[in-house]
């Protein structure tokens, strides 16, 4: 399909939104449609077009800086092609976990793709105590599948070092060299946190053995293309409802570290552990734990099925990738959990608690795991997440 | 420059070789040229076009299948492209150990360039028990260069990607992950080995724990783009004397692991010696040794002056990555010797032993010496090479 007129890029407005909606005969000929621009505002225009039986279309497009840091900072407009490509390849083995996508333009760096807005984002819902008892499981499976099934072991090295070329993603992978792996281990100014935090932030910076790590965990980032990864899996960037669980948001996704995924997701939901009091936390560390434990069921089961890989084969080969990655994942966690404390992007998990003495709690709690995260990569195992919570508290 | 009239491959004939010799200029305008083929004709034509003083030029073409196993072996063209780019891009830093490219064609997949044919296969002299007392000292630097300047230590991560993309060599990484890191470990009708080895060959495809370190080392190889690697280095593909030492072939080049090329020039280095009598053995180890050494010295030098990488004073970070090179090496070594005893690309250190029971003694220990490479990559270090011949003997 190739519909748009544009041939220059520019900022779609609520008109022009409905009017490609119309174009794209998504709605019945005469539908009165609605429009509301949704986003929120940082990277990118999400339209929410919908009719009069509420039956609606999202429309995304990525502007062409980062609203975060002011208009300063351009970003490739690029990563909406990326975006929706890797949408379209991870609903090739688990399209129940992705928004399905019914457009791209790629002048415009537009995607039109399936309305969401009858779920929740998980982080939103968490934050609220809500319970999501099959989000570790879907997300479990949804990284087991779109890892597996984009690796070497499961495609010709061939065909998988296109897929490498076609998700290079420079301009979003440095977002995360920059934002997760390299500011908040150093003074640098895109760094943010409160003043009660300094003493412990400036430790941090001193702790050579801390820096080591993350250097080798960046190092990690920037050189192993293991599988196509989403890139950005926080709770953020997941619609659930008790039912249902829709990962969207791949804007990041490039061939990294098995391990990332994993390691984003459990740290936000051991971040939003944090938030809660004591006696409402064992719940997130069952999903963290059951999370690992569907992803490595699952990735077995395809491993054991589908792979093309004939040393796949080998005693001990499987364990030894599945070890690596859950003390990879771990190692990535620590990361995400400091940068989300102290550098540029925060969570409104923990930004949100509005008693001051309990939120540095917190936050300080929040260092003293993402070090502990860092340093124990090769003890943790995914059943003892709650106790290094109770020794770092 | 762009000189062809061609716009279609057709393999060179000596006398077309000539007429690009002639339009590039290359001669002196009244200069009566003569020319051979001289490739050993396994996936190149290389004309050498001399004029009556003996000043010279290599013409290297690219053909579209691998002799080596018929014409139904089917090899990409580009690679003519990867190898020029290869040769520019480690002429960036260490000129003096490449030769210079005059000029390309992609179309024909023609690359001319300086003309070696004063210096002599290193493999070739080695054999005949010659000394090259720079040889180590000239591949140490030149991977520290090329492995350096090419890495996220002195890029940056966005133009390096670019690079990744640039070269990725699928056809010839395929060659590698099968006939390196996969045939020889398993009854693959590639093998090629003498009735001798039989048995031994057989343990080695029973041996999981040699399987499993294969498997991994198979992974990096598939998975880890540290730098840009030649991605061919044994000694055939260099030539030296006394004092000179000239890299050549690089169309296996992309990014790779970084121990990788060290791996395949010491395991070379190693298989000559297995060739000698035990009492000439030692000059062997010492060049692998110096070759560790020099590397080292040169890539430390080199990570203290031009790291653009903020994470590299940090303490324990160079240590970690010179560790983590050697064992890899040594593993990537590990593989080569068992590849070139059994595999379908063999050498004539090996090869070359006219007494059949001398040949077999050298092969048998060439097999043990693989196995022990690979199962003790964390514990052999530089200076015990020679040790594990003699353990292994």
């Amino acid at each position: 399909m190739a519909l748009s007129t544009q041939h220059i890029y520019e900022p779609l407005t609520e008109e022009k939104a409905v009017a490609l909606a119309i174009k794209l005969n998504l709605f019945a000929e005469d539908a009165v449609l609605a429009c509301r621009e949704i986003g929120d505002g940082n990277l990118n225009l999400v339209f929410h077009v919908t009719d009069e039986s509420n039956k609606g279309v999202i429309i995304k497009q990525a502007l062409p800086y980062a609203k975060v840091v002011g208009e300063s900072w351009p970003l490739s407009l690029h990563r909406a092609k990326i975006e929706s490509d890797a949408l379209k390849q991870f609903a090739q083995s688990v399209p129940q976990y992705v928004p399905e996508v019914y457009y791209t333009d790629e002048t415009l760096a537009v995607t039109v793709m399936e309305d969401l807005s009858h779920l929740q984002i998980a982080r939103a819902g968490l934050i609220q105590g809500k319970s999501y008892p099959l989000l570790a499981k879907h997300v479990g499976e949804f990284l087991a599948n779109i890892l597996f099934y984009t690796s070497d072991f499961a495609l010709d090295p061939q065909e998988k070092k296109e897929l490498v070329k076609q998700f290079t993603n420079p301009d979003l992978c440095k977002i995360t060299e920059d934002l997760v792996f390299t500011d908040p281990f150093f003074d640098h100014d895109t760094n943010d946190f409160e003043e009660g935090l300094q003493e412990d932030v400036e430790a941090l910076w001193a702790d050579f053995q801390v820096k080591l790590e993350a250097a080798k965990l960046k190092k990690k980032f920037l050189t192993n293309s293991d599988a196509l990864i989403h890139g950005d899996l926080h709770t953020g960037s997941i619609f659930a409802d008790e039912y249902t669980t829709k990962i969207i948001d791949p804007e990041f996704a490039f061939y990294g570290p098995i391990g990332f995924d994993l390691g984003q997701f459990i740290a936000n939901l051991l971040l939003n552990a944090l938030s809660r009091n004591e006696e409402e936390r064992e719940e997130l560390f069952i999903q963290a734990e059951e999370t690992w434990n569907v992803f490595s069921d699952t990735f077995t089961k395809l491993w054991e099925k589908d792979s093309l890989e004939v040393y796949t084969n080998v005693d001990g080969y499987l364990e030894y990738v599945l070890k690596t990655t859950w003390r990879d994942a771990v190692g990535f966690a620590g990361c995400e959990v400091i940068r989300r404390t102290i550098g540029l992007a925060h969570i409104a998990d923990l930004d949100g608690i509005a008693d001051e003495e309990k939120r540095l709690a917190a936050k300080h709690h929040a260092l003293r795991l993402g070090k502990a995260l860092l340093l124990n990569q090769q003890s943790i195992t995914p059943d003892i997440l709650h106790e290094i919570i109770k020794v770092t508290a």
